[in-house]
């Protein structure tokens, strides 16, 4: 049994759901004994920026300016740059906020400037205090593609965002996976891990880009550490978002049973929440029901507390 | 003599002072009838942005969201990007508005995407509902460049806006104009109109580079129309700006006679202000004298007309 408190610890996240839970574990955590891998397969460029919402939704969350309201973007921000593009004409379909942009035109900058996505990250959260490790997955490009029944192949911001997530999903697929690079530092984070949380994001938007990267599943099939996944249903619905809508459309089940079967083969063990007690279950994976609906920065802490302590317990 | 209304009319115009003038041509003329020349040799990049600051000057005036204070950038307009800028530890030296940066987002997407500053710059403007023509001297880089005393050569806005024009200036020069080309549009409108009217600019700073052009000269020197010069200055002052102090540093005189001198060959007129009657006087060129000072909307029309009238006149 590994103590806690000496715990390596890595959390694979997306945007909200997984700040969420992000956010508590960093308060349990010391900056050195946790690692966080971001999800970049819904970057894209807008007006010539480099806009990574998942990064950001996290990066935000840990620095506490993230907007309480809506879990992305930064709290009190304003959108006038966004009405003087309507001025112009513009139909902006993104919601950049004026001290967001600040962020982007950073972020391009220094990619330009011939800095790693890794480096641009690091030197992000630093400038916000944030000292904790958020890596992106990989360094190369990666982009969540969706084909969908109305408007045929959509880049995924203008299926998530533009069309509000309301067209009926195909298929879905991430380009450039193939000869994406799994970042070395997300390789070593992983291959030291005491615990593995996979934070309650969407499987197939979220977690499912990381597991894309060539060599993710590997190295998570070789863990020294304990596996576990949060699952983001909560009575077989979605807190937020699309993810039980997307995975009906592709026929996954949305149940423990379900989730345990889609991250086959990764899983040390499952946390649900208790109004999916009677949901059909995960055979063979150790389950924790508890409440998972993190609505305050008590309920994230208290969440990742009780998982930390149910994988340094045996699981 | 040129019915002023049938008048074809250039304005080469600068920054705040220009755009005044050009303000009240652009209330006279019909928008077919004139056309300015813009000055791109204060354009630089910042965080991957192109600005052009004399341009954008002039086109938010002639848009009417010009702000009053300072004749410069977009009223009411917020800074919440570039707080956000300093929170990451950046010390940003160029004010940046939020609305502001819509313009320059636009900018340099088209750019990227391969139109020229003209048509960008035409897009601009007609996104603004402005119908006037604002023709960048040169499609081709541009770029004054200051050689001071205390800091060696810099770059124009870090003289400008970093340094707040207090070096003393060595030598002046415009990176790019032995090989830049007068766009054919400006060529074009020089050689139709019948009125020519350097605006009240900074005459090293915003009009030496439009003339610093291959063809500029020679075009303006085998013109059909008249073209006067509007002094910049009242009662040997610069109304705003380095106009006085740098014209000193480099020797030139602050006087109808120092103008006409500056512009020799160009000019068939010179309109100064009622305080300068008495300064040293341009020999063989016609002065027209009366209230150079521009404050009110009114003031600007008010001018723009009698240098119209003037002109129309036979100067």
């Amino acid at each position: 049994m590994v103590l806690i408190t000496d715990a390596k610890v890595v959390a694979l996240a997306g945007g909200v759901g997984g700040a969420k839970l992000v956010y508590g574990l960093a308060k349990l955590l010391p900056p050195d004994h946790f690692t966080i891998v971001g999800n970049v397969a819904d970057d894209f460029e807008l007006y010539g920026l480099h806009i990574s919402p998942d990064l950001d939704t996290v990066m935000y969350t840990l620095a506490g300016v993230a907007n309480p309201a809506t879990g992305w973007g930064i709290k009190g921000d304003t959108r006038q740059m966004l009405e003087m593009l309507r001025a112009y004409g513009e139909d902006p379909w993104f919601g950049l906020g004026d001290r967001d942009l600040a962020t982007h035109l950073l972020r391009t900058e220094w990619l330009r400037q011939g800095m790693t996505l890794s480096e641009v990250t690091t030197r992000l959260l630093r400038g916000l205090d944030v000292q904790s490790w958020l890596l992106p997955v990989t360094d190369d490009p990666l982009a969540t593609m969706v084909e969908t029944v109305e408007y045929g192949v959509l880049g995924f911001q203008e299926y998530f965002v533009r069309h509000r997530w309301q067209p009926t999903v195909r298929r879905l697929w991430f380009e450039g996976a193939e000869q994406a690079r799994l970042s070395d530092a997300v390789r070593d984070a992983l291959g030291t891990a005491d615990v593995i949380v996979m934070c309650p994001s969407n499987p197939v938007l979220s977690i499912a880009p990381l597991l894309a990267v060539p060599g993710m599943r590997e190295t998570l099939a070789a863990r020294r550490g304990k596996c576990v996944a949060v699952s983001p249903f909560i009575g077989g619905k979605a807190v937020k978002g699309p993810a039980e809508k997307i995975m009906r459309e592709m026929g996954l089940e949305i149940s423990p049973r379900g989730l345990a079967g889609y991250y086959a083969g990764l899983l040390d063990g499952l946390v649900i929440d208790e109004a999916d007690r009677d949901q059909p279950s995960a055979d063979g994976v150790p389950v924790l029901v508890t409440n998972t609906l993190m609505q305050s920065s008590e309920e994230k802490v208290r969440l990742a507390g009780e998982i930390l302590s149910w994988v340094g317990s045996g699981t």
